[in-house]
């Protein structure tokens, strides 16, 4: 009977900083000069520092290129990736606010079906305070939005819900398809609009994509760490996915929801498949042994923050994943030096806990 | 890749059947002409057999009441509901046929968005006929559909999805809610038009509806117990959701799928929420118990059918539920009753083996 849509949806222009991984100028911000013009841009420019990237005017931005992620982070900026947009990350480590908004610079504002430009901002600004169902599925979906509510048989006892830690957009045109999908259906595009938001049930791993993505900070910061991809490494493609999984399975053990669904961004540009499957293919062994993984990771109960679940991870990812490749074993130190950064960058929230919660065994 | 809707969707004219609960003239079939009358229906009189339910002309049905369900299954129809629209589940068990579709006789055809008429058992077809993910979300709802597939990140191993159980369609205008919601939002009507499919995901319960219901009769039927309701119980309107526990926990361990979304009917009517309230209170005590129960159960790999997972659960149920109130044990019997009379009914079927798969611990 909880209705977050009765009140108008607060700006949170504080509380919230967007941010943009890139390797060029930024003009794709001109459409979303009206949605975004009020926040706060971190903006993580890839590759080549000494490249000059233009950002419209009239935007409030900090950039940062590698030599400053190098100069800040020092010998711990091995965790953060190059000549990937994993990098985007960075962002979430320098920012100070509550909640982060990430968009790849090749999305564009979409339309609803009504021919509506979607202010993708202000609808995960939705997601992210009203709460999320991930201990029993709603069928009318999203409990929480106007003209909907709990079901019939919707256990009385689960409708406050859990707080949610993400919401995560999707895609009108171009659907976020692997090399493989790319090849065989270069022509297809998505053009269903789903009115929907809902939670990801708990228990149940999804293929996050990083192009349209929100989340809260505070409480989960710590497990958004996009790998070590790109330069150097045996892997691309998979940053998002990587932190996908470990964001879900710590969601899970500290009572936090995951939504999917609404807003939509219009994805203008397919990257290169035959590029992508040079990225991807270790990645798609691997995720065979990866997903499995994370199906069965058990956090213990002493894990009551999320720093503590992360590094408790990486412990796991060295020795089951350790064998499949050894670059698990050095991904696995990185996601410690990760968090040794997180902690300098953000001292006083290192040591909040948390207990775990939900109604589970 | 795989697109099941390339294909024409096949009638499955010999392999459906209908099967409606009534206590009334079934004028409201008029509307579903078109979409029903190629198809054979079971309708279930409910309350006085001695009432005549009147069928519009041009539909081939047979017709059980409360006398013929008495002469056919004698001492065992003590399992069968009375004066409740649980009476449904005697039309799964003498019918012969692969398939079930539901419908409650207060629910008409919707409309799309585009205004046109949804054929809301074809879509069920559809559901039926394409796999089911349990195992795994993808964010782009039903990778089947046309202009869908998986996306980055789905494992490959599990692109071949797993046999789909159970097709939940929804409903548009009167929402299915409980009384007490009902009672609080009594003019709430649902507008909302979600061009979706999805599986519900394997571990996760769901309220189960059964206004709009397909289902696989040969792999999932003899779970599909809509329990003891109504005359002489203690408890009404639970017995879908008493079904969908049951199947949803049969359908995990055996590896089958559960589909929710499309396709909507037009629910014209809203019962009485006083009425209903008497109904439901004890369920809305007693699901606080029954759902954390059924999260919790685990079926022994010896249950390899249908049934033995059936008689299994009727245990666990006595043991765990039976503490809660006697009713779970009266209930519990009930659903020994009903495997036996669904194997006397359906000699053939009632020892063919099912190995448990699905990718999980």
């Amino acid at each position: 009977m909880a209705q977050a849509s009765v009140k108008p949806i607060p700006i949170l222009k504080d509380e919230l900083d967007i941010v943009i991984p890139t390797i060029r100028n930024l003009d794709f911000l001109e459409m979303w000069r009206p949605f975004f013009e009020q926040y706060h841009l971190i903006i993580v420019q890839d590759g080549d520092p000494s490249k000059i990237i233009k950002v419209p005017q009239g935007f409030d931005y900090e950039l940062y290129n590698r030599n400053d992620i190098n100069r800040i982070l020092g010998p711990k900026s091995s965790c953060i990736s190059f000549k990937d947009s994993a990098c985007r990350c960075f962002g979430y480590m320098v920012s100070k606010k509550k909640y982060i908004y990430t968009i790849d610079d090749d999305c564009f504002v979409a339309k609803d079906p009504s021919g509506k430009s979607i202010n993708a901002l202000e609808q995960h600004i939705k997601n992210l305070l009203s709460p999320s169902t991930p201990f029993f599925f709603n069928t009318l979906y999203d409990p929480y939005t106007e003209g909907a509510d709990f079901v019939r048989g919707y256990p009385f006892s689960l409708r406050e819900g859990a707080p949610t830690a993400v919401s995560h957009g999707l895609w009108l045109n171009i659907p976020d398809y692997d090399a493989p999908t790319q090849l065989v259906k270069p022509r297809e595009r998505n053009t269903r609009y789903v009115d929907a938001v809902l939670t990801i049930p708990k228990g149940t791993l999804f293929p996050m994509c990083g192009m349209n993505l929100g989340f809260n900070r505070e409480l989960i910061g710590p497990a958004m760490y996009f790998g070590l991809m790109g330069d150097g490494q045996p892997i691309g493609r998979y940053d998002d996915m990587w932190a996908g999984w470990c964001v879900k399975v710590i969601c899970d053990h500290l009572g936090y929801g995951v939504k999917t669904g609404l807003p939509y961004i219009w994805h203008s540009k397919a990257s290169n498949p035959f590029v992508n499957l040079k990225k991807e293919y270790n990645g798609i062994f691997w995720q065979e042994e990866a997903i499995p993984f994370f199906q069965s990771v058990i956090l213990p109960k002493e894990c009551t923050n999320v720093q503590k679940c992360y590094i408790e991870l990486s412990k796991q990812v060295k020795e089951k994943l350790g064998k499949v490749d050894p670059y698990f074993n050095k991904l696995a130190d990185a996601m410690v030096t990760w968090i040794e950064a997180w902690d300098e960058l953000n001292p006083s929230g290192a040591n909040s806990d948390k207990l775990p919660n939900g109604p589970t065994k």
